[in-house]
């Protein structure tokens, strides 16, 4: 390997290491990329490491310690609403504390060894959906084995991690687009606000209707609080480092309100709502060792276990893929490069060590994932002035948030685990066991509800719905026919609607296989449908960073495309009202 | 009186007629208004009895219908909310029966004899604070003599009330400007909020946790009902008729969904929350007869009812005849002309038979007066072309909302008066018997909420707020110094602060005096602290219609005045978007 210096100092050195990653020119067998293993590994690793020193010596401005504040709530709110639904369905085997080691752990590795940082990893809502639809499995054969099956699972999905990994399949992420990853949105946001409700429920079964009724006030007033905030944050109100503490506390803020709230001495404390369950710190929930004994399996049960772990795998190689390009999207200004062959083959390392430990598997947080970049990012609030035929005093003034630069680092990541690993211990425990199930709803609705709004999906509706002479006449949609909307839409509606509908029975954990089914759907069916210059309008590349495309062996090569132009209604939106800053739970722009 | 098809026929003859009430260039004790006994009422009914046939004749039309539909809904939900309060704070003197009673009463006077019939009059917060108030001080001395002591409070406030309408003192609502009338919608708004609280706090109180919880997540989810479907139907979505049905249904449509999701079977229906108290139909709530026996009273009690009765007409005198302002404000453009005098004595009519049978005294209601207005105006959205100096297509297209014309007529506020009688029926009160008292939480929000946020004091503060460099540099706050915007909203906020204060003591009832003081401070204070050309930015006639201004002798004339131009904010405002659609509960614009 070259003097990383060298090759900071040089960029033309830097940009020819950079591309040498690809398969496109190359002759006869060696354009398979599977006949390379550890290829892509290896020049993730090889791009990446130069930048190793930097990612530690960048850290030391204000937006890391915002960073780290915000993505603690972020990240471990959620993964402890996930649990509190985990632990009541899978008979208690997940609790917190395997949600705290699970996260933790990620956070670690991810954040020294990981070549994508800015991923954050953890415990998402798809998992534990997987986890208790094994359980409904499970216990109609032999309760006694969810353990060790659960074990094979992971092990068998880590096999298939590494072998992924090894064979450079994730070059296929590259031809994701807004087209399945809207629908994957809409799909996280859908049952995000599903399992508020169902939390919600489970306090008028456990606690009575007086818990019940506080539980949904405070989730309702919870979320009008965090949207509220963030939408405050957004305004042109006050200053604008004033208008950046509320989008960055939010969170912090609506959270400590609302916890307190629930323990206000009189009616509310003696309502008895529901808290979050700990138990002993640094042991696990049930009573047992941290090391699953596997090898107590019965043959058979290991086998029957290789089709979970390759839908695990599905799974994973979609949600965790997307999340780093959704973190590592073009509206972010990037210098450094991405690594998603590498950080995959860890991914496999995480989900075997959460396998024989028996802790929820994490992996990249979908909607969370840009919140991280997001908080990094260094934001300018500029006026922009559009000057109109009549006077010049009646220009329209506008503010357009230009990103100016992004701390890229690794610190933020790496504290972050730190407070969570600190999280585990019992003070702390007992701080979280102050916060009511209540708040948990609250935030399945406010990401849930984020991942909707910001939705193509739902944007393209509501373009449908405008009455069309209020449309800007520049708008690119007004270019293609209504009809071709209508039946894009479907095209991505049908496989939602179609993944909600079985998310409510056994058959639920296979939705991985819709959502990745409509990687080729878009690449062989939707172009005979829609023209390229529809396309061009209608989809966007999801992964459209070139610095991301460099590890993913270079630009895809959508079949029979002559001049693709992906992308127009992004920039169309960015040219007339800047960057959006990202709220939590919008995955796409 | 000459012939009516003359009159309307002959524009020049009534315009003189219009403008011959006046006393502006008459010499000696001609000038003294209250030395021409009956000269307003005369010329009022002179000229508004030519368009009666007209006030018929004109009604046949859609908006009517709805525009029925949504007064009683706008006039009676307030009113049963305000007589849940008053119920229980009168010793359950004024119940439900009297509340529909009051209504009918005065919409069928208003409506066959008013000369003004767009103004609803009916039963106000005000008049509820006012009545328990009253309660409060009574039962200090002796309980049993409050329903005549009420009825001679009435019977004084008559009195007054026909004093001053002889007297031609209705003259001086002319002077009232956005100052006073402003800190009073706030005033009203905030009494509005703190009612709504009340009643929730009623409900954990009488009927434990499990019920008050429930009843505040009804009154939120209520409020976020209406306030709703209010915005989606001042949006751009869909065609401009589904828009207007949103605009003119939306209480139907929250109302009956509320209240339907209280009696839902299963743990809602269980839960036990509180309904609207009735009692046999058209019968008093207490064991009396219709009459109050007032000449029972002791005669030193009779004129201690005296001062209370002027409070009464004070109250009134503001209340009363800024809804009647609001409600033939400017921006409806209004055809038929205004008799202030001659309904001021209608309005002591209303309060004599009030008095005596002991039914609440209504008045003209200030937050909805407007809305009855805005649901007869046809209003049409255009679209408004900025033209921007970059490329044609890149012009911003804007709605604006301009209104049209005005089903002026008096048949919707009879119908609307029809079906409150018909409330009154026993099957009719059953059905109000379904409605909980949460859901009159819920109204109590949304239309304080609506005087709030539409309030011109707020949209000062927020000025100031704003991040300066995006203000449009047209915006006529900045031609004022900022201290002098801060000086301006103090002087408003200072006397609304000072009404919420004494509001919760026993000197509630002294508020009118407070309100009334700030007409002549505005007229003679404020002159000396802002400059006239920062009070056309400021401030505005609230009185500003020039129909209006002929029933109270012409435009007003401010002392040392040299050229007024007032309602700068306003045009400014109007040019930009349009006129704006009356909310529920918004008083100025």
């Amino acid at each position: 390997m070259s003097d990383p210096s060298a090759l900071e100092s040089s960029p033309i050195q830097r940009e020819k290491t950079a591309t040498s990653y690809t398969y496109d020119r190359l002759p006869g067998w060696r354009r398979y990329r599977a006949l390379h293993p550890f290829r892509g590994m290896y020049h993730d690793v090889r791009r990446r490491l130069p930048y190793y020193w930097s990612d530690i010596t960048d850290a030391w401005t204000y937006r890391t310690i915002a960073s780290t504040i915000r993505m603690y709530f972020v990240n471990i709110l959620p993964a402890i609403a996930y649990t509190l639904d985990m632990y009541r369905r899978t008979g208690e085997f997940f609790g917190i504390n395997e949600a705290l080691f699970s996260s933790a752990l990620a956070a670690m590795v991810f954040s020294i060894l990981g070549a994508q940082p800015l991923t954050i990893v953890g415990i998402t809502g798809l998992i534990s959906l997987f986890n208790y639809t094994i359980y409904d499995t499970i216990v109609i054969y032999e309760p006694a084995i969810y353990a060790n099956f659960m074990c094979w699972t992971a092990i068998w999905a880590a096999i298939f991690h590494w072998i992924v990994a090894v064979c450079n399949f994730c070059d296929y992420m590259r031809y994701v687009t807004d087209f399945s990853s809207e629908s994957f949105g809409a799909y996280v946001g859908i049952i995000y606000c599903i399992k508020g409700v169902e939390e919600l429920v489970n306090e008028f079964t456990e606690h009575g209707l007086a818990a019940g009724y506080l539980s949904c006030l405070i989730a309702v007033l919870y979320f009008l609080t965090i949207y509220g905030l963030e939408w405050l944050g957004s305004s042109t109100i006050c200053r604008p480092w004033f208008r950046g503490l509320l989008a960055d506390y939010a969170y912090v803020i609506g959270t400590i309100f609302w916890v307190g709230f629930a323990h206000f001495p009189g009616n509310l404390k003696a309502t008895g709502i529901s808290f979050v369950p700990i138990s002993k710190a640094f042991y696990p929930t049930q009573p047992r060792g941290w090391l699953i004994h596997f090898w107590e399996l019965e043959v058979k049960w290991v086998f029957a276990a290789l089709p979970f772990g390759f839908l695990v795998m599905l799974l994973f190689y979609y949600d965790h893929n997307v999340s780093s390009l959704t973190a590592q999207a073009r509206q972010f200004p990037l210098k450094k490069p991405a690594g998603f062959h590498w950080d995959f083959f860890l991914l496999g390392c995480t989900t075997f060590i959460a396998g024989i430990t028996g802790i929820p598997m994490p992996n990249g947080l979908v909607p969370q994932a840009p919140v991280h970049t997001d908080s990094l990012t260094i934001y300018e609030t500029d006026l922009h002035i559009i000057h109109t035929t009549s006077s010049e005093d009646a220009s329209i003034r506008q503010p357009t948030i230009k990103a100016t630069a992004v701390v890229e680092q690794r610190i933020s990541h790496f504290l972050m685990g730190l407070a969570i690993i600190g999280t585990m211990t019992r003070p702390l425990l007992i701080v979280l066991h102050t916060m009511p199930a209540a708040v948990f709803a609250g935030v399945f609705f406010i990401v849930g509800w984020g991942s909707i709004e910001s939705n193509g999906i739902l944007k393209k509706m509501i373009f449908l719905l405008k009455e069309n002479r209020f449309v800007q006449r520049d708008e690119p949609l007004l270019r293609v026919k209504r009809g071709k909307i209508v039946l894009y839409i479907l095209c991505e509606v049908v496989p939602v609607a179609a993944c909600v509908a079985i998310s409510q029975t056994i058959a639920a954990i296979g939705f991985p296989i819709l959502i990745i089914a409509m990687i080729p759907f878009r690449v062989w069916i939707i172009p005979r449908w829609f023209s390229q210059s529809e396309l061009d309008i209608l989809d966007d590349l999801t992964a459209n960073n070139s610095a991301v495309l460099k590890s993913l062996g270079g630009p895809p090569k959508f079949p029979g495309e002559k001049e693709e132009n992906y992308g127009v209604v992004r920039r169309y939106s960015e040219e007339r009202s800047g960057h959006v800053r990202q709220r939590t739970g919008s995955i796409t722009r």
